[in-house]
């Protein structure tokens, strides 16, 4: 039974989230450890919409450490994989010398890992799929190898973001003050219990061009832009305190202010990088304008829009709204079909916009601008997946054709 | 003879340039007196391409004061045409009084005025005609009442960017400190002839809605961009020092590397603005683009841009440079007829722009994305137009048909 045991691999299998920061992380004080300039706050996504699942396997036969990404062979060799690989054995090593290894023996931490890892959602959704990969692939490491407690500091080092994926709910991400980033991690602020109104879509631009990735335009922006200087220093501390009071106390319209405030900055300390840095396109400005007409038609800040490093719109609005606004999002960006397939996620109440609410806005519809929305809410954090059937990898340790 | 002179108005016509600034201006510390938040400085354009004229007719006869600009008779109670007309009043009245009246007596400075003013270019060109129109003004004024001496400070309550229309060449207005605005005045910096290779062409673009005006976009960006104030208070001194070392060095890389970070920063703040203000579409984007991958083909900076609060491209550069990049202007923009009247204003030799280049700049044609070039370069401040033929008055004081 032993030898059977050390032939086959021991495969664990997790599940970890995307996250939407509504305080913006953008810019490195250090490019090696990933320590940002300033402190981020996010809302975990929920996993039944968008996640990454990860399987890892150990076993002693393996040569080598190879990992598999959305069903292509990836370079194990990438430095932030490796980082994450080494932390995650170092912390392993220091628990089993500590006398604390529970499932992992000696033998164990030598071994060679299969990595086989898939999103549920297409890249082309623009979403930060490196927070949710990295959240999971630690998370799962650490499951194989029998580490416990904090790990985002470790996630960190693969994604900045990815460290916020490692908590559900609302999230912040303290940057910390030490050299060695020690002090640099993610730390839940609520859970996603807290606020079960909110709800969150995803507006899936349709991309004029791939836009620049998200580590070489910080690198520029935090070499080039006085304002993010500026920004990350005198704005951004304030602005967490704000935005932390915001969610504890469930005020939607701070929130929403704070949101969308704090995701025009970020743009602005693009447009500010030289070479100047575009997002948003012509879509997102629509999006943008169709959201203050909203709000201003109604007196009351009802929705608000937060972008990334790319097209794309997500959405904050407490549920009574969303039927109305996805109704205006299909009237103002008809999409190519007769709208089935639109939504995807949470299913939507079907709602009539007024024609008085329709004029009020008044932009030109922009056909196909939005391919389709997202419809979900804040959800949990990592995951074991308990049933093996789900495993991506065979019991041999390799992907599953 | 005395009857007949009092009965005839006295006609006097006089010419304004646009300008386009490199240092922008962008916010009011007073909205009345129009103080700016920072300083800026300018290009005065060649009034051979871009003008506005103004003919002022004074006579005893007149019940009222009228306005006529581009053919239609507009509000002559407009507080900022009020503010001009009382203070070239004063200023008349002043020297009157000091015993240095030359060419109006007592009665003429209470004589009522007919203005009649145009643009030889259309407001569509979305450049800031609003500077000329009141530079014109203004000078146009002084002429008639006899009024001779720093004027920039009237013209400036006319429309702040106004103030750097009274002089040619390469112009700075100093912000000042003073509470009555006294020491915000324009100055040349140096004079149209210094710098003769400099080019500049005016890229006008299809614009797809009518953006938010200046004033009301500056007013709130004072209110809600902090990003703005850090600007005003820490980035403009010191780019203003540099600006004007680059123009008196006639440094083109120097001049155009802060002008394109100049134009990005001021943007940069419209976005920080809340709701969001956005000047530049995705022709704006692509010009942008184009001028970048223009210069790192070259590995040095040829040609800068530059975005006032609209979508239309000003382009700077030198004059052996102007060839081929309207070449490649004309085909990333491909116009809709085979490209005559696409150029207009100073002549353009026909080059044509490598295979390379044009893989090098690698982007997708625009088709109709610009309308039509301005091609200018920096000119002389206002003048007084001795033809009488060219009055836009007829000598009874009204327009002509």
């Amino acid at each position: 039974f032993k030898v059977s045991r050390m032939e086959k691999p021991h495969l664990v299998t997790c599940t970890a989230p995307v996250n939407i920061a509504v305080v913006k992380y953008w810019g490195k004080r250090n490019e090696e450890l990933i320590l940002p300039i300033n402190s981020s706050l996010s809302v975990t996504l929920h996993q039944d919409q968008l996640k990454t699942t990860t399987t890892v396997a150990t076993n002693k036969s393996f040569k080598e450490d190879r990992i598999w990404l959305n069903g292509k062979e990836e370079d194990v060799t990438h430095p932030r994989l490796q980082s994450c690989l080494r932390e995650i054995r170092r912390l392993a090593r220091k628990r089993h010398n500590d006398g604390d290894a529970t499932s992992t023996d000696l033998t164990g931490l030598s071994q060679k890992v299969h990595i086989c890892s898939i999103n549920n959602f297409p890249t082309a959704a623009g979403l930060a799929s490196s927070a949710a990969g990295f959240a999971c692939l630690v998370y799962s490491l650490a499951q194989a190898f029998g580490v416990e407690g904090e790990l985002s500091g470790i996630a960190r080092q693969g994604s900045g973001s990815a460290c916020r994926s490692m908590y559900g709910g609302f999230v912040q991400w303290i940057m910390g003050n030490q050299e060695d980033g020690k002090d640099s991690l993610a730390q839940q602020v609520e859970p996603e219990s807290h606020w079960p109104e909110l709800r969150i879509l995803v507006l899936v631009a349709s991309a004029e061009r791939k836009p620049i990735g998200s580590t070489s335009g910080m690198q520029t922006s935090v070499q080039t832009s006085g304002l993010l200087k500026h920004r990350a220093e005198s704005v951004v501390p304030h602005r967490m305190e704000e935005m932390i009071k915001a969610v504890r106390g469930k005020d939607f319209a701070a929130f929403a202010e704070l949101t969308m405030k704090d995701s025009n900055q970020f743009h602005a300390t693009c447009l500010d990088t030289y070479p100047p840095i575009f997002y948003l396109n012509r879509v997102s400005q629509q999006v943008i304008h169709l959201v203050h007409r909203y709000n201003r038609h109604y007196g009351e800040t009802r929705v608000a829009y937060s972008f990334d490093a790319g097209p794309n719109a997500v959405i904050f609005t407490l549920q009574q709204h969303v039927p109305e606004f996805v109704h205006l999002v299909q009237h103002f960006f008809p999409p190519e079909t007769n709208g089935e397939n639109f939504i995807k996620g949470l299913p939507v109440k079907h709602a009539a916009a007024s024609e008085q609410l329709k004029q009020s806005v008044g932009l030109e519809p922009m056909p196909k601008g939005i391919n389709y929305v997202i419809s979900t809410k804040a959800g949990p954090g990592p995951r074991v997946v308990k049933d093996p059937s789900l495993h991506l990898l065979t019991p041999d340790g390799f992907p599953k054709p």
